[in-house]
């Protein structure tokens, strides 16, 4: 579980939540940044401008592709109990029907990863492989002391004395995961990251795992909210 | 000019534009994360969600507190050129009249500096000085290939080459700074960071010789856009 992503490919079990897809675009140059590009902008201009392609949205509700199959509160506030999950690439525009919450995230640069870890990263799969049938949902807030130190003394936490990078690497490639950013998105967010990991019902325990021994690192101290969400597909 | 920033103050120079804040707020809730503090969530609720209190917004148009005295285009597409800009701690509702273009980022945790180096950065004077009435708004935006670098890399770079830390040392605390991020916003943005600066007339020329000695410095390599506008404050 390597603090590292790559805009790797789109989940085929993806599916589109909202059905005015065109209403956000408009939305987003009447809120926004219509300078994409430099040109000229008219303040009324009605052009479609793409939302950030590395934007994912997560609908908890009663539609979606993953079956909520247990919500555990690791620690903070928990997040009302949903039956279904939705995994949008893009935005949605309003909750639908029977939706309790929407978070949202983007995939971004590495933060901590060098080049020597990168390497191994480069072995890890991307979240869609057809038998990776069960997964989970796991959104995560750290505290404000983890956010006034300074980038080295994140860094040497999460690698150095937590091993988030190599304990990662001990489950990769059988573990396929995306890290999404909330912090610095344009609104205030309930969590600083979204994690979401798809895999066979055979390695699950060996997520367990995984989890478990990340959960005792010092990192973790600086975790104030935490919830995991287990999910089945639709289907399996 | 390190590439540092607290949530010092709010600019008293700030306006604020757009008249439904409450518009907005709504809409935040229509939008996205309704999740805040994870209670239950009505899909329905009409309720004011604070936007991300480290989001500013810049209008370039006819109105605001800065009126705009040359525009110059570093490198990349130009900006559209206007007569003023608004500096809005917040959102904006849409695009006031005369508006040619919005431009949005929040300030963020530290990306670079270290535990010594923040040190002297707490010498930084916020925004907002009486005396301050020039300055200068630089939006800049990074190459593909600095964001593949990682961590380690974009810091030595950053600051073991480039010394962006220590030449903003210099000019420290004459000029004030504020650092925005763009780049993991919900939208695609034109840019990757918004700088905006303010000092004295009699310091503009120390601010010209610091912007000097970044451009030369091996970090402006990978910056494909750059536009440079410089303000004075409207009755100065």
């Amino acid at each position: 579980m390597p603090d590292n992503n790559e805009d790797s490919t789109s989940d085929p079990s993806e599916c589109i939540v909202g059905t005015s897809r065109r209403g956000f675009l408009t939305r987003t140059v009447a809120l926004g940044s219509a300078a994409i590009g430099g040109g000229p902008i008219s303040a009324t201009a009605d052009v479609a401008v793409p939302a950030n392609p590395r934007l994912y949205t997560y609908v908890g509700g009663k539609g979606g592709g993953w079956s909520v199959e247990s919500t555990k509160t690791i620690v903070g506030e928990p997040l009302p109990v949903v039956e279904r999950i939705s995994i949008v690439h893009g935005a949605v525009d309003g909750m639908p029907d029977g939706g309790k919450w929407i978070l949202r995230g983007v995939t971004s640069n590495e933060r901590y990863a060098n080049r020597e870890e990168k390497k191994h990263i480069s072995i890890q799969k991307a979240l869609g492989r057809p038998e990776a049938d069960h997964g989970a949902f796991i959104p995560i807030k750290k505290n404000a002391a983890w956010w006034a130190l300074t980038q080295d003394e994140r860094r040497a936490i999460f690698e150095e004395r937590s091993k988030h990078i190599t304990i990662g690497f001990k489950y990769m490639p059988t573990i396929a995961r995306r890290l999404q950013h909330c912090r610095d998105l344009s609104e205030n967010e309930p969590f600083d990251f979204l994690t979401v990991f798809d895999y066979t019902k055979a390695d699950m325990s060996a997520f367990d795992d995984m989890l478990a021994e990340l959960r005792a690192s010092e990192e973790w101290k600086y975790v104030d909210r935490e919830v995991d969400l287990r999910l089945v597909r639709i289907g399996a």
